[in-house]
């Protein structure tokens, strides 16, 4: 195997993929808004810790985040964190946990469901406990985004073929426009991540670099972002 | 470039991953329920038409799911479809078609709309409009299927990287136990149609042959699905 | 019986609660805000057609309603009707429909369904359909209204003690402020009607008269209310 | 006043609302189904501890609850309990705070929010944690009444005024036949008690004596019943 070749090979099939894409009308750029909020999905310790078997070296991903959050925190955006917790008694019933047995050890009260301390979450960030892949699926997030007036959601955290990508479509699906900054979202494998990142990108989110978002969040005006959650 | 290098080097990568996600405890089988359903995603003239911008040929996986419908006709399993149809006032404010404006000519009325004749829906069959990439987001579906006591949704349609790999998710994080004949889920493009497959078999339902969808549904006690939707 | 008496007890019993509930924090009024938006709960003709079982008169109410809107076109904010409409396929299966099979008339293509004519919905002004009381729940509603940045829900329509209650709910769950201008609420009972503005004015919503919510509209910025559902 | 009067005035009003929803078609009996689960909202000490402002006495609806669970634990039936804990992080922007600022005592970490211990909780009995008024409400509660293929949903708890009410009405919707035993429901005041028992066998569920629903439990096959949550 040659993976020169094999490289050349799957950036010549993704060309391709790119300009049926186009001509299907996908792939566009969505608006940036005035009133945008960061979520960061799953950044707790069963992901970003490569001891534990449902986690994996994190450590960039983690630094851009905190990058993007202590910016975000200077100019008054307001930022919101998911972890995957279940409820002991869920186990037994719960489909997701016959196909992803190793989800399990995600229980209340466990330490590997607590968001991982490089982030230094807030008091005033909430935080929002979900049984499903989504940050969204049976939890009262898209309602915190729009007591926030929030137009523009920007998603961070683990993992981009996982619950990363199921947020950013409910994101969409929920009437705000999503921004993915690629240095932020991280996998425990690398095919899954490139292949759902092209999927978000054509369909969507916008998939851009975190200097592009730092620069977006820099130029909000800082009466207006910091108004927050504020009516 | 030489394909079969190419084939060779992503065989074994998707090998390498299929281990690591072994560890990390996910891609077991689901169980078969006793009451399944079958959801039919967006099998509608805007992606089953090559000659339309969204579309491509789908001939053999519509083919495929007419064989699937047909046995879970006359086995009593309820079949429910989807089709994405906008009115006409949404469509400068949804954020999907800012991403996507292609999408924008699936709207209420436009013959792009109907489901492909060669399913020949019948009129027991629901037909659920949405407006989303998930057939269960801002839709009655996941009631429906509750309403009809449902354990397991097979889950066909297209496109495998979008409206199906939502619902997918969708299905397993409202209760069920999903499986995905992959005969019948189609897409426009070869890799974001592999890539998500395998993401689908690890970590959200058992993606197999439609031979053993079809031999799950010929092994169901006729009158346990015949009993259908009723209570 | 003396009605006079009879509404001397009441009155002195709802003064009893409203002490009651003041105590426990409750019937507080709700920030009004910048991005208003305008939502006509059922006003179809199922319901607004007193020769139909299920209807009532309701014109005082439809006219409120109009002089609503239309001071609403002109400052831009945008309205969202809904109806309720099932698929045929579904009436066996629903729940509602065993408790409330009068509901079973209001089918996808009967003439019940359609926005009562007095309110001249726009095309600009989505219709939503929907299967339940909330206006909400399984259908796009919370996603539209977060995509038009909305921070106010008007609720209009019918019933007070149904689809307005639960729509009501709703609203307020779903992040948004929540006012009902009383003469634009319709009933086929007053006990129930009465019955559901006391709790929704105590929990969910303010109850006030349409003159002070035609005030409210007629003090925004032309510009802010124009730039309606637009980023 | 005289009492007598007016509770007759009130008997002969209910009794031609009766009769006019009757008409409607409404107020029909909901088909008792094979797998029941028991759904218990909000009996935590913010509301069942009469020294609580948001609290009140209902040590007798209680009481009827624990015979409810006491017979569903020995059928095997699964219960399920909710409780009311917004983070704090929440509590400027929840629009539900500003109408109701009592309910922002319920904090996660304060003893309000327990569920009250008369009720004797069980491990595999899921509490579910939610920040609106309604059991379902951005909670994965339908989902996990899907996981146990629950086609019967039997509500108790407080207030019924408010999120006994919310809670029933979403249950409908989501697919399930609903039972409301009206001695274990309460209430801090009589008349919206009252009107809501009323709304809600008008047109959601069964609103019987708790006797009737521990004679259908009572006559449940035992395996049928044992099945629980298991496929």
């Amino acid at each position: 195997m040659d993976p020169a070749t094999t490289n050349a090979g799957r950036a010549a099939a993704a060309a391709g993929d790119r300009d049926l894409y186009r001509a299907a009308g996908f792939g566009r750029p969505v608006p940036r808004g005035k009133r945008p909020a960061i979520l960061v999905v799953d950044f707790s310790r069963g992901f970003t810790d490569p001891a534990v078997p449902t986690g994996a070296d994190m450590a960039e991903e983690l630094a851009a985040t905190r990058r993007l959050l202590d910016l975000g925190r200077e100019k008054g955006v307001p930022a919101v964190f998911t972890t995957i917790a279940f409820d002991a008694a869920q186990l037994d019933s719960l489909p997701w946990l016959h196909k992803a047995p190793g989800m399990a050890a995600l229980v209340q009260g466990s330490p590997l469901v607590a968001v991982d301390q490089r982030l230094a979450r807030r008091r005033e960030e909430p935080l929002i406990v979900k049984t499903g892949a989504s940050a969204f699926f049976g939890t009262p997030l898209a309602a915190q985004l729009a007591a926030w007036r929030t137009d523009t959601v920007i998603v961070t955290g683990a993992t981009t073929s996982g619950c990363v990508r199921a947020s950013v479509v409910d994101a969409m699906q929920s009437g705000f426009h999503v921004l993915v900054p690629r240095d932020c979202v991280a996998d425990r494998a690398a095919a899954p991540h490139e292949a759902n990142l092209f999927d978000m990108q054509q369909k969507y989110a916008d998939v851009i670099p975190l200097d592009e978002v730092l620069a977006y969040l820099g130029g909000l005006p800082a009466a207006a972002a910091a108004e927050g959650g504020r009516l």
